[in-house]
Order: structure tokens, then sequence, then C-alpha cells
């Protein structure tokens, strides 16, 4: 009785689900210690104390009637205008409060950048390998998704065939930097690259081409380097922000779309932005958390826990034998598989109570993906586990 | 640039902020206290001070990652099972937590509903006069809204019509009861004769016929009667619920849907609500307030304050000589409007700095909305301006 396309998602979802029910088989079979669940990407890391203070400052400061009542769609004002500042002071924007619309979190933010946008069959290129996740959001709309092949040696987005797969029917283009499943960072170099090919084809084919910029690890990378910002490259580009991972808040659904001031059709970009929010049933972001952010956007969670768990399993793994590009950033590694099979990889790696996930979900086999916002302990507990599956396939 | 679609929706959204905005000019020529807006259904009644204490024990006694920690697409499990034995108790149901999915409000728990069961083409019937966001929310799944004519003596809906109008193509059906915007509420002789209706169209077609109930006015009732409870009713029955008016929260999103334990194909139905939940962008509702509703759900707003705003604004009208409906719950009144043109009257009504909706933008013309969720100074200084237009079109 359901509708055909949720019948596709509920069918591809139940793999997902199968796992998780599984890893949940597995905890209490084994105890929850003994089972390594390097599934999903739920912050282990504790939200910064910052948190809670403004909250109860929120509370004690804000009237309840303008506090939980209903803002504009697309945010209260004087929040989107400090989000505008901090980016003013921080990118270097030109941003006012017009230039930003409060969403439920990344997810919504990519939502309402496609349903703006899209008509019935536009494209949307993604590089391979991508979170699974942007296939529904453009499906949503009835746009088709276009798969760039992957560098495997690097990670870095395969640009001649970007060049190749524009076509006048090439609404938009999706990048995520740091990347999830990778972890990798693009260069400025990269972006730099990029701008020049849309820019080109823009030209060409006289269509806007969007590039939406899908931010949630933004704040999380390891080394001494300035992250390129991505608006500074090209003019068409939307921010999908989150504060999920930055803040460790993944549950309370609170991120932004930010407009790049010089997007062809400013104002009606805007507007459906913000219509969109609405009649999607976003409505608009929660308000008490929309009030919260401002006190903490030079808070960040404790990057230095991310990094140590990078260090120590990229050591272990690759000592053990697996191959890996070294992320800079996220919390994610993307190995290849012993086999190509990532799929019966991964099942077997269950065996030895490990739960990773295959690179099919992200569009590149033979690869699979390492979640590892887990606890220290999980990592060392793991290396038992990582050694025998190798073992099992060096035979 | 922006999408055919999306541009429809930004054209007829902009009578709306057109209107908005010259309230806020209204207000900065005449100040605030002398421009009457009773055009918004932002609640003027305090969020209930059980709430504040409610979010800072939670804050005191869960622990942070799983507090603002990913849950279960539909929800926490432990609220869910709340939620569902609160139901039991008060409403006699059987429900587990399966049969409930936590949703960023009602206008959310309508999308994934209609995400969930509508193909293209599928019909959805409305009563007029209807919220008029339910058109948007049937588009966004390509479905088509079918439309019954008023009661204009009573505001119950036409039930006749209604069995004129189901075809195979027939999906579902809406009701909202307490009702926005006439604020009546449908009795349990009604509601009977609307299952009878709907099985016997079942039996008819073979096809099943959803029954969707928007709920966010249910605790907004002012006599000693027992609401009725629609699911005892029929079973293919979904309840849109929120807690937005109930609790003053409109702003912070939250809410639910139902799903009758004897719906057909609950099973699917159940996963598709939770899918869809993930992949439209809410993920899952607001972690920190799905642990707040436990808290309160004996807690409602003082209805006194808008019985008494009811009976002054529906005694000071009717004086005055307009024709309404009384209504007995929500808080909404919804009389006809002088002249047929109810745009024509509402722009009128600007004249006297008031600030009331053309009933044709709930598919009702001849009629207009008066929100009353304002204080009751706002509704005794309006007097003079409903009595000097009624003097106008009496001339």
């Amino acid at each position: 009785m359901i509708s055909d396309k949720m019948m596709g998602f509920v069918r591809s979802s139940s793999v997902i689900r199968a796992m998780f029910e599984e890893g949940k088989k597995m905890a209490a079979i084994h105890g929850a210690e003994n089972v390594y669940d390097f599934s999903l990407g739920n912050p282990n890391v504790e939200a910064p104390k910052e948190i809670k203070d403004a909250i109860i400052d929120v509370l004690e400061t804000t009237d309840s009637k303008t506090l939980h009542g209903y803002p504009n769609n697309a945010g209260f004002e004087d929040v989107r205008l400090a989000l505008a500042n901090y980016s003013n002071k921080i990118h270097n924007t030109d941003y006012t409060a017009s230039n930003l619309v409060i969403t439920t979190g990344a997810a919504a933010a990519m939502n309402i950048i496609f349903k703006s946008i899209l008509n019935p069959n536009d494209e949307v290129i993604v590089f391979t390998p991508y979170f699974g996740e942007y296939k529904a959001y453009i499906s949503n709309y009835d746009g088709v998704i276009v798969e760039i092949s992957p560098n495997i040696e690097t990670f870095q987005p395969n640009l001649e065939e970007l060049e190749q797969k524009i076509t006048n029917k090439t609404k938009a283009v999706i990048i995520n930097t740091p990347n999830n499943p990778t972890g990798v960072i693009y260069s400025a170099e990269t972006l730099e690259k990029l701008a020049n090919i849309l820019n080109k084809k823009q030209e060409e084919t006289g269509e806007t081409i969007y590039l939406v910029s899908d931010e949630p690890y933004r704040e999380l990378f390891f080394e001494d380097i300035v992250l390129p910002f991505v608006p500074n490259f090209y003019d068409n580009t939307f921010i999908a922000y989150s504060y999920s991972k930055s803040l460790s808040l993944p549950g309370e659904r609170v991120g932004h779309v930010t407009v790049h001031s010089k997007m062809d059709d400013f104002d009606n970009v805007i507007a459906a932005l913000s219509v969109a929010n609405r009649i999607s049933g976003f409505v608009n972001a929660p308000t008490l958390w929309q009030k919260v952010i401002p006190y903490v956007l030079d808070t960040k969670v404790d990057i230095e826990i991310y990094k140590k768990n990078r260090d120590t399993l990229y050591d272990m793994i690759t000592e053990l034998g697996y191959e890996c590009v070294k992320p800079d950033g996220a919390f994610y590694l993307f190995p290849k598989s012993l086999i190509a099979d990532d799929r019966e990889f991964c099942a077997a790696a269950k065996e030895f109570r490990l739960l990773v996930v295959p690179g099919s979900t992200f569009g590149c086999p033979g690869h699979f993906r390492i979640a590892y916002c887990v606890s220290y302990e999980t990592i060392i507990n793991a290396k038992e586990s990582f050694k025998a599956l190798k073992e099992k396939f060096s035979r």
C-alpha cells in the first residue's frame, strides 16, 4: 500500500537496518565490549560543556514566547546576523542575515537546496565514493544522479571525468571536504581547477551550474593546514553546514545553508529556500537550538581525541598489511577490502565481531569504511580482529 | 534558475509575506499596540513552567552522548514507549513503541505520511475550509488535492459530497478537528458516518483509503465535552500530532505520527515512515525535545486564556452584526466577510489597522479568519476597528 518509490527506499534501507540489528544481536551474545562497531558516524566525543551552560542561559534570559514561538522560516534574524558576522570574521565574506537559512542540520539543508533548484530529470554530479544519502536527496526531487569514478590512489576528485560528464542537463555538483567516507580534504589547487571547469561549462551551455558544498566535517581536520573555503573559489556555491560533528549534536538537528552573495538569481533562491523549509515540513530549525548556537561559535569538540584515534588505527591497520589513503580530516578511514567483493568482505569481518560498511554503499566497491568516532579502547581491542581478518584472506 | 514548481510556491507565498511585511510597516507607523494583528497562529500563551524544569532535569540526568546523539530515526525507543503508554491510558489504545514515529511537529508528520503513501496523481480529499499548507504537502509528492465544498451553516464536513467524490484514485482523506480555520469540532456521530463511507468505498474499490487526522489542536477545546478519538472509528487512520499548541512550543518542532495497529500493511507503513523521516532530511526529531516530552504529557497551557478570548471576541463581533459559527476549540473564528470578495474585505480591514486572513486562503471565499491567540487587551482594543469596519460596509 505504500508508494512504489518508498518501497524502493525501504528495501535498500533494510540492508543497513539488518546490519544494525545484527550488531545488537552480536552484542547480546558476545557482550557489547567484545563487538567492535565501526559502522556508524555517531560521535563518541562529548558535546562541549559550554552547550549546557548556553542552554541554561538562554532559558534564563529569553522570553518564553519569543524563545519557543515561530521565528521567520529562515530562522531568527538576530541569529542569522550573528552567523553572518562570524563567517565574515573567519572567512572574510560579505554576508548579511539574508545570506543564511537556518536548517534542521545538513540533511535538511541539502534537501531544501535540491527542492529549490531541481526540475525533474536535472542531473546532479557526485564524486565516488560519496555519502549514500545523496542518492535519496536527489531522487526526492526527481533529479538524476551522475557518478564520477574514483581516484583510488588519492581520493581527490577526478576532474577530467567531471569535464566530460557535464551536459546541459547538469544542474549541480556536490562536493564534501573533509570527506565521508574517505576523510580526505580537497586542496585550494583542486578547488580552483574545479571552479575553472564549472565556469567554462557555464559559459558554454549558458546554464547555471550550482556547487553544493556539504560541510558537516568542516571543523574536523588534524594537521596544521588552512582548510580552503569553497565559496572563495566559485560564485554559484551553496554551503550545507551542520553543528552535528563540530559540537557532537547530531540528534539535535541544527545547521544552515549559506548562499554566495554573487549567486545567480540570489533573491529568488533565498525566497525558495525559505519557502522550501516551510512547506517540506521543517517549518524552521528548533528555536532553542537557534538561540544556543551564537554562544558556541568559537567552541569545538576536542579534535585531539579523533586525531589520536586516526593515528592509532591508521598505523595499526597499515602495519597489519591493509592499504589505506591516510586522511587529514573527518572521522573515517576507507581502506581497500582484502578481496574484490567488499560486501562479502564486510560479512566475513562479522565473524571477528568487526562491523564495517562496504564501499559499494558509497559507490566505490573494493573498499570498506571504518568510522573511528568510537572509544580509544574499542580501537585497541579491535586489533586482534583486524589481524585475524587479514590472516583469513592471506591463506 | 529555481525550479518551476518552487517558483509557483514562491509566488503564492509572497502574498502572505507581503501581508506580514505590511503588518510590520503598520506597526512602525501607528505603534505596535495600535495594530491588531489576528493573522498568525502563533500562541500568545506562555509555555508551562514545567517545560523549563524538564529541560534542566534532562540536562542534569542524561549522558550527553545519548542525549545529543543519533537515536533511531523513529525516535528514542523509551520515549516512544512512554507516548504509547500515555495513549493507552487516555484513549484505551493498544500501542507499543512501534506504533509511533516522533517527528519535527505535525507539518513533518503530514509530509512523511504523504511521502510514504502517495504515488503520482493519487487523490487526497480535503474539506473546505482547510489549512492552506495541505496543498503544498500533497503537491510535494505529486498528489492531487480534491476539495469538498463547505457547510457554511455549521462547518461540519459535507459527507454527501465526500461519498460522490471518492474514486479509485482516492488514497487519503484529511480531517482536522478542532479545526483550523473554523475552530469547530467533529462529533462522534459525524466520525462514525465518515468511517462508514470510507469502509464502504474501500470494499467497493478494493483499495485502501487512509484517514489522516491532523491534530495540533487536540487539547484546545473549551466545553465540558469528550473529544472523540479518531482511530476508534476507523482502522486505516494516521494521527499527525504536535505539541506546538498544547504546550506553546511551535518553534521547537516536536510531534509524532501514530499508526493504527490494524492499519493495512502495518509493518511496511511503519518502515516507510521511518525511512521517509530520514531521507527527507528530518533524520529524527530534536533529541533534547524528545526527552523532555515524557515529563509533560499531563501538562497543558492555560486553556482558560483562550476560552476568555473566544467568548469576548465572539460576543463582541456578533453584537456588532458579524455572522459567525461559534466554535468549541482551537483559537480561530471564521466569520462571514461583509462583502462577497473576502480579499477586498481583508484589504479594507487594514484601513482600521486590523490584520485578518481571507477565507480564500483556506479554500472558502466569503469568510475571513481571526486568530485570537493574542493578548486579551488586543481583543478589547480592536473593538472600535471591528465596529468601524462594519459601519463602512453598512453604508
